[in-house]
């Protein structure tokens, strides 16, 4: 026998996967970034997807079948990995520190990358003068806008926007805009709140992008998004381009929100039933936290889906199983409470997939996806992740 | 400038690192090692730690430094790993599948080492016939005792438990002993709930070993072990083996729990303060879930804390100073709700150190320890771990 490595390398069909193994379904993947390419083009804007899901070059050119476009990037080790697969256009969306920056532009200057940074203090801004200085590359920035009270960012009528304006273009940098991230719309279930959480991303932004130019700024990109909003978008008038990330996967907390349906959800773990407790109405499993990863985004839900809904191994739904308690290399299979079905009879040895609470959270725990389609069992790729910063 | 990757690799210094990284104090590590090898030596048991918490042959090296002796395993890949580092008596504790079992006396085949199974099915027993066949190598098993309802395992007066351990002799194995874990521990706090569930563990394994005994198997080894329950036991007779894993870096639960002192905790993630939002009294660093893990164990504790507790950049605890929200890259910084402290002063770029809740979770966002001392802001090593099935 092979080392587990090469065993993976050379799995041509599930079934030769050593479990736990993250599953990549090829035509719902498709299908979800379609989905959002034609939405962002009906609205006329810009599609600037966020890699720091999918973390693949594989799934990048998935988005950009005619080439590297714009992309959004929460690393600078993804900016290096994208850079070196030829993407030029790419926004880091993590507020900058002093250190950060000189990083990102000597990436720039070894590159040819246009890495844009984002920044939402006065302190930041002042800093890009010495950025500037110790690299030789001027400094394209984004102003970090906060529409919904989620992280950081300033609100479009704080004095501030425009002292910092004033202070990117003192140190020497160039503003090319304003950003904005309607965090709290994970938060939301009904279309008619994301609808408004959309618009009021939408109109937050476009404000502060009139305010800067009402003070000289040009503020030519005018950039928005969350996965919700970006799909209850009904208008975009006045911004350029939409970020979205996890819409390419989808996941259980999307879809408790109403963004996408379960059958939506192209990305899986396949496990192995190693044990049982009937007495309690437990399957065990080899997919623990590691595997599946600690979020339990679903848990305020509506419905709350544990670490995740199983499927049987070609990714059919068993109806209200879900993996309702994990450690780290064990899953507890059991049904939903309250709902009157009984456990189906896995014997050890069985393998099921589990759908994700949080897609971003889950594929982080894997190296490489297995590309698969539909029921089949065939592999038809390998793809490989990155990580780390 | 390097690539990240190269700058990570030639820091010699924290201040050198790009953040979020994980740095891994020696001393506290030592201490803590020492700590339960003296207690396991006092009680006249052999420790077996578990090695899926510091994945790293570098921190086994800590724990012999001898040479290799008898370690514990979460994964195939782990033992394949430690295997080619010259690790031979080695015990995989989660439960076989069939799959499981053929990779693991391969390995063993093919390392010479001896790899040891656990399980607790007739199912799992009868597989081991086609398990010996397959590979030509007489399986060493285990099988998995259930001591406080916490996942798998057997009940000691289940009559299962016999006819389990016939069916592992008459598949042709060797039954080298019962294996117990109380993973309940975790959520005790007080010193006489620990020690009484450390004898509960005891006697529930050494009753098992007992009967097991009186149908005529040996079962040369009673191993038992769980961080909490390892420092408390008091007494192990009857009992050959002592199993634990986090113990050697500690964290956050285990300081909840009563098992160390928050001083204790070894490993922590060094982030960089990104800006912040003064009027809600938040400070936003670079280190989100992604390096700090989803991981919110401490949750259900008495004392809440969040995503982690801050310290200065030496190490220094910030009183009241949590990691109270955390996002893919971005951790929000809050006062502990209710300490009627203030925010300290944290400008852009400042660098912190956060602890973690859970070592196991948050270890595993990271590939690789950078080796501090107390204060001391030099690196003396840089120690890789491993990942993955």
């Amino acid at each position: 026998m092979e080392s587990n490595a090469k065993m993976r390398e050379a799995a041509k069909t599930i079934d030769a996967l050593v479990t736990p193994s993250m599953l990549l379904d090829r035509e719902k993947l498709q299908r979800n970034i379609h989905r959002l390419a034609d939405h962002a083009r009906k609205l006329g804007v810009v599609l600037r997807p966020h890699m720091k899901t999918a973390k693949s070059v594989d799934v990048a050119r998935q988005t950009f079948p005619d080439g590297p476009g714009p992309i959004t990037v929460s690393t600078i080790a993804e900016a290096e990995y994208f850079a070196g697969h030829g993407f030029r256009d790419m926004t880091y969306a993590v507020g900058m520190s002093p250190a950060s920056a000189v990083r990102a532009m000597e990436l720039c200057r070894r590159t040819g990358a246009d890495l844009k940074l984002l920044l939402d203090t006065v302190a930041q801004a002042d800093a890009l003068a010495d950025v500037r200085k110790a690299t030789g590359v001027v400094p394209s920035v984004f102003i970090e806008l906060d529409c919904d009270d989620h992280r950081g960012g300033l609100k479009p009528d704080d004095p501030t926007l425009v002292e910092v304006a004033d202070k990117v273009v003192a140190a020497g940098a160039n503003l090319v805009g304003v950003l904005a991230h309607a965090g709290e719309s994970y938060g939301l279930s009904t279309p008619d709140a994301l609808v408004k959480a959309a618009e009021n991303e939408r109109s937050a932004t476009v404000r502060a992008a009139q305010i800067l130019r009402a003070h000289g700024h040009a503020c030519p990109i005018v950039s928005l998004g969350s996965t919700p909003t970006a799909h209850f978008a009904e208008n975009l008038e006045g911004v350029t381009e939409l970020r979205a990330g996890v819409y390419m996967f989808f996941d259980l907390v999307q879809s408790g929100v109403g963004v996408c349906a379960i059958d939506d959800i192209a990305i899986s773990v396949l496990a192995t039933v190693i044990g049982a407790k009937p007495e309690k109405g437990w399957v065990l499993v080899d997919a623990g936290w590691m595997a599946l990863s600690r979020d339990r985004g679903t848990a305020n839900q509506r419905v709350d889906q544990g670490y995740g809904v199983v499927c049987d191994e070609s990714g059919r739904v068993l109806d209200d199983v879900v993996v309702a308690q994990a450690s780290q290399e064990h899953g507890i299979l059991a049904i939903r409470s309250g709902s009157g079905k009984s456990m189906p009879e896995l014997p050890v040895g069985t393998r099921i997939r589990i759908l994700p609470n949080h897609a971003c959270a889950m594929a982080a725990q894997h190296d490489f996806y297995s590309v698969v389609n539909g029921e089949s069992p065939e592999i038809e790729a390998r793809w490989e992740r990155i990580r780390g910063w």
